[in-house]
C-alpha cells in the first residue's frame, strides 16, 4: 500500500485525488492538508465522501507528513507549492505537484509567465513534466513530478503527434479551447457565480494564458523548433470537460485518413487515448468522469488544413487523474490502476 | 464469474448497468440486446464504453440467453417485459427486471395503474419486490425481482421508518418528488429536448403517476394500514437525481432528534443510507453518481409535522445500482460488490 | 414622466428595476444608487444595458433623492431599508421597498420571523402590502409599499382563492416551493458558485424560511381564520422562476372543475394571471421574462385534495416587475404599464 | 400598421418573429401559418403568449396570404422557401425569408453546398442580402431579403471591419464559433434531447457547415478578395447565443488599440454594434435577449494576429431580431423600431 497524503485536499482538484484514490486498491489516503477546514471531517466537506472517507483535515506539518506518507500531491494555490514542496522533497517524499510551479524546464519561462522569479530553480532541475503519454521513461525515474495544467494536456495531446511528424506550418497553430467551470476552481468569486455563468460564455485572458508556455514549451521539443502559437481559453456552462479545437495548416497535402494514421501510430500503445475514426469526433461527453482522451481531425481540403478536435475531463485526465497516473508510474505499480472507470455519458 | 445479460442495453437505465458492471468484479456482460441497434458496437452507441466494452447489440433470442447467461436484467419499455420474462424465467434464469410489471403483489393494483390486466399472474406470484433495505430476506431466496422505480424507491426509504413505527397520521401523508431528466429516458419526444427542459421546471402526472402505487403498497405493509397518498412528481433541469420532500403529520409530540433517532435505528445496518445529524441535510450533489440514499429530518414544532428530505441517484439506486445490488444478493456474493463508488460531487 | 431612483441597483433585485423602466414609457430613471460601484456606468456592471442605460451609480444621498426624484424602488440588504426609508419616506417620496421591513400588519410578527425588534413600526404602519391582486384599492391610496417576496407572491396567489372560500382544511396547508438561482442575489457565496448549485437541488431553511409569515399573514386575513403551514423552499439549477405546489385539503367534495371556477371567478378581471383549463398546468417556461403568473388546479379524488401549481418569473412578478405594478398603482397610470412583455420561452 | 404574416410561425425562429412583433408598435400580426398546428392556437403551442397573442394557426394558402398580409417572415424548413417565396412574391408581397435560400448572389455557390440546383434562380436575382449593417442602403430599395444566418451574422460583423480594411492575410482566416442549443430547432432528435446536450460540447459539420459559404461571399466582397476560411461550429449547453472567436494575422503591425479604432469607425452609426473597449470583452450574457452585437479585439503582440471576439442572440440579431430589422427598412420605418429592449442578463 502506497501511504499518501493530499495537501489541498478540499480545493477541487485536490477532492478529485481523495475521491479517485477511494476507489485505488494499492493506495491509502493517510493526510488529508487543508488550511481552511483544519478539524472538520473532509466527508463534511464534500458529503458525497461519507462513509466513504472520513478522515479529519489537518494543518500542514512537512515533519508529520515525511513521517506517515510515502507519496504526496500538492494542489495548492499557485505559489504556495514552490514554498513548500522543496522541504518535502528534502525530506525523501515522492511529489506530485498539481500546480504551475514544476512543469518548465527553464526557469526564465517561468518568470515571463508568472511575473516572478522561480524562488526553488535548483528544485526544479529535479522535476520532470508529467505528462505521461509523452514523458512516461522520464517520469519512472523522478520523484517530483510537474503535473500538467488541464488545457496543456488536451492541447499537446491534440497537436503531439502533427508536431513530432513535422508537417505543420508551425507560425500558424491556433488552439481555441473550451472549458467546463470546475476549472476555476472552488472560489467564491462573483465572475464564479451560478447566474453569472450559466447561459452565458465568454473568452478570457486572450493570448496571456499561463498554459501556453506549457504548450509552447512541449511542443517546441517535439517538433524540434521554437513553437509560438494562439491559444485562447473559453468558459462554457457545464461541470466538467476541456474542449480544445486546434488548426494547423498541413505542409505537404494529406487527407484525413493519412493524417488520422499519424494520430494512431503515434498513441498506438497508449490505454488511456481513444483515436476516433474518419467521420466521428470526440465529445465532452465521452470522456467525463474519466481518465480518457478522445481525439478526432478532419482535414479541409479545401485549405490543406487540420482541425484536430481534442477532450478530455480537466479534473481526472487535465488534474488528479493524471496525478493518480504519475503516482503509478513512479510507485512501479500498473499504470492504469484505479483509473479505468469509464466516463458516466449522463 | 456471473454470467450477465442485459436486455434493454441502450436505454438509460439498461446503459447504466452496463457502465456498472465493466467495474464489477465478478460479473461478466456476455450480451447486450438492444433491437434498435443489433450489430451495432455498444460502444459506438456510447462512446464513453469504448476499449472498455466493444461488445456488439444482439436481437433478442430467449434460448441463446438461456445458453449463455447464468441472470439477465430486463430494461425494456412498458409491456415488453411481462411477455419476455415467464420464457427466461421458464428456462431456469435468474431475472431482475426494472420495468413495473413485476413489482406488485396483487394484479389487481396493477390492472387499476396500468390499465390492463397483467399478462402474467402466475409468474408475478414468483417475484419479489426488490427494495433491498426492505425485502432482503425474500430477494436471498427468490430468482425475479421486480427492480423498484426510482420515485419509489427514494419516497419509501424517506417514509419507512416513520411508517413502520407507526407515528404518523396516514391520511396526510404528501411527497412531493423532484426529478433529473435522465428519468425520462432516452426518448426522442419534443417534451424532452434540451430548450423545452432547461431553465424551466413543471409538475406532470398530478395524482395519477404509477409510482405512486408502489410507494402505497409498501408503505401500507409497514405501516399494518391502509395508505392512500399524494405524490407529485416534477422535472427539474439537471440529469441524475430524485429529491423526495415528504410530509407527514406526527400523531405524538416528536422532537427532529427524536424522528432521526428512530430513522438511524431502522436503518442502523445498511451501507447505503446515510441518515444526516439535526441541522444538515442531503442534496443531490451528495448522491449524484452514486449508489448511497441521504435521508435528513425537519420536525416543525409549529405543526407536529416532519418533512423528511430523501434523495437518491435515479440511474443508481433508483434503478441500476440496486439492480445490481439485487443481483449481488440473489447471486450470494457481498451485498455491496461494484456499488461502493462515491458520489462525483462535482 | 416619473423621476425614479433605485437605490441598491446593482443587486439582482434592483437591475431587474432598471431593466423594466428602461423599457416604461412614463418612468426616467434619474438616480441609480450603490454603495459597492459608486463612480462607475451602471452599464459597466451590467454590460448589457450599454447604450441603453449610462448612468453612474452614486452614493446615497437622501437630500439628493429627494430633489431630484418622485419616487424611489430600495432593493437593499435586509435590514438596510428600515433605517433609509423613515427618512426619504419624511421627504413625501414616493417608496416601493423590495425588502422584507415593510410588509408586516404587526411588528411582533416581524420581530418573531427577523429576530429583532421593527426600528420604525410607526412608518410600518403608514405602509401598504404590496400584492397589487389582494391589496389593489389599499395601494392607490398609500405611498410606502413593501413589495412582497417571491415566494410570498407565487404561494399566496396560488392559494388565495381557496382561502377566501373557506373550503380548505386551514390545519393542513403544505407549500412546496422550488426557485430558481436568481433568488440567492448577486452574493459571492460558496454555496451560490456554478459548481455548487448546478447538477443538484436542495432544500434549505425548512420550516424557519421568513416569507412563511407573509404567506400566513395574509392567507390569514383572507379565510379569516389563523393560518400556520408548512412551507418548504429549494434550489433549482435554473436561473428565473418560483415553482410552488399547495396541498390543501378540501373541506367538501369537489372536482377539479369546480375548484377551477373558483379560481377563475377570484382572478377575473386580472391581466396578469392565467388560470390554466382542467388538463393543462403552467411551467416555469410559461411566465419566465414575464410579470404574468400561471396557476393550475388538480383535486385528486381520492384523497378530496386540491393539487394547486403556482408559477412566476421570480426577479419580475416577484420583485422588480410587480414593483413596477405597485409604481403604476402608487401613480395613477394603467397598472401594466412596461409589464405587457410576453415571457420569453426560449 | 405593417399587416404581417409569419409562415412556419411554431419553429423557434418563427415563434421568436411572433414574440418580437408583439411588442412593435407598428406591426401587427395578422396570420401564424403552421403546418404542423393548423387549428391549434398559437399560444396553446407556446403557452407563454397566453393572452398576447391567441391567433389560431392555418394552412399555407397563398391568396389568403396575399389578400391579408403586406409582409411576411417565412421561416420554413429548408428548401420549402424556395418553392413558396416565388408564388409570394409575385403577388407583390414584401418578404423576409430566414431560410438560406435567398443569401447568394451566385446560384452555383447555392447549388455548392446545398447540393442541388436553385430552383427559383430568378427571383434570387431579385433578392438581397439582408445583413442590415452591410448592405442597408440595398435593403431598402427590394422586398425579398435573405435574412442572413446566425452564425453568419455573428461571424461576418466580426471580421467585416478587417476584411475592408484590407489589413488581414486572407489565406489563414479562422472561425471558431460556439452555439446555443436553439440553433438546432425545435426537432424532437435524438442529438437535441437534454441528456445528449447537457454537460457536454461537440464540433458539427468540421469544414463542410453551409453558413462558411454566407461568410466566405460577405467576406470576399468587402476586401475585394476571394475568400476561403476555416468555420467550426461547436454546440454549447446554453440556450440562446452565438459566439464566434475570429483569428486573423495582420498583414502590418498593429496594436489592439489601433484595430478597434478600424472597428470604432466601421460602425460608428450603428445602433446595434458594441465595440467593447481595450482590455474589456463581450459575453453572451451581454446579448442574449436583445439584438445587440458585441465585438472585442484582442491583438497578440508575439504573433501579430488580431484574435476577435463577436458574440449575438442567435434568434434575435441571429434571425427574427434581424428579420424585424429588415421589415423595418423595407417599410420605411425607424430600423430600430421594436428591437431596443436590453439584454435580460439573468
Amino acid at each position: 500500500m502506497i501511504k499518501v497524503g493530499i495537501l489541498g485536499a478540499t480545493g477541487y482538484a485536490g477532492i478529485e485525488v481523495v475521491r479517485l484514490l477511494t476507489a485505488h486498491p494499492e493506495a491509502e489516503i493517510v493526510r488529508v492538508v487543508s488550511q481552511s477546514f483544519v478539524g472538520q471531517k473532509i466527508s463534511d466537506v464534500y458529503q458525497n465522501l461519507k462513509g466513504i472517507c472520513d478522515l479529519c483535515c489537518t494543518a500542514l506539518d512537512v515533519d508529520d507528513i515525511a513521517g506517515s506518507c510515502d507519496l504526496v500531491f500538492t494542489a495548492l494555490p499557485h505559489g504556495a507549492s514552490k514554498t513548500v514542496i522543496p522541504s518535502l522533497y528534502e525530506k525523501g517524499l515522492k511529489i506530485v505537484d498539481l500546480s504551475g510551479d514544476f512543469r518548465y524546464n527553464d526557469p526564465v519561462v517561468y518568470e515571463k509567465w508568472y511575473g516572478e522569479p522561480h524562488s526553488a530553480p535548483e528544485v526544479l532541475k529535479e522535476s520532470v513534466y508529467g505528462l505521461c503519454e509523452i514523458h512516461r521513461d522520464e517520469i519512472k525515474t523522478h520523484r517530483l513530478i510537474g503535473n500538467p495544467g488541464c488545457y496543456t494536456t488536451c492541447s499537446i495531446m491534440g497537436l503531439a503527434p502533427l508536431a513530432a511528424a513535422k508537417i505543420v506550418d508551425t507560425k500558424n497553430l491556433i488552439i481555441d479551447a473550451k472549458s467546463g467551470v470546475t476549472g476555476a476552481g472552488r472560489s467564491a468569486s462573483l465572475p464564479n457565480i451560478f447566474c453569472e455563468v450559466n447561459e452565458s460564455l465568454k473568452a478570457y485572458k486572450v493570448a496571456t494564458h499561463r498554459h501556453t508556455s506549457e504548450i509552447e514549451q512541449e511542443l517546441s521539443i517535439l517538433s524540434g523548433e521554437d513553437i509560438v502559437l494562439s491559444f485562447t481559453p473559453h468558459l462554457v456552462p457545464m461541470q466538467r470537460g476541456i474542449f480544445a479545437t486546434c488548426y494547423a495548416n498541413l505542409t505537404k497535402k494529406m487527407t484525413t485518413g493519412e493524417v488520422l494514421d499519424i494520430y494512431k501510430e503515434f498513441y498506438k500503445s497508449e490505454e488511456f487515448v481513444r483515436i476516433y475514426d474518419e467521420g466521428s469526433l470526440p465529445e465532452i461527453k465521452h470522456v467525463a468522469g474519466s481518465n480518457y482522451v478522445g481525439i478526432g481531425v478532419v482535414v479541409d481540403p479545401r485549405l490543406n488544413r487540420a482541425v484536430v478536435v481534442s477532450c478530455i475531463d480537466n479534473l481526472i485526465k487535465g488534474a488528479a487523474g493524471q496525478a493518480v497516473q504519475n503516482m503509478n508510474l513512479i510507485c512501479g505499480i500498473d499504470e492504469g490502476t484505479g483509473l479505468r472507470a469509464a466516463g458516466m455519458y449522463l
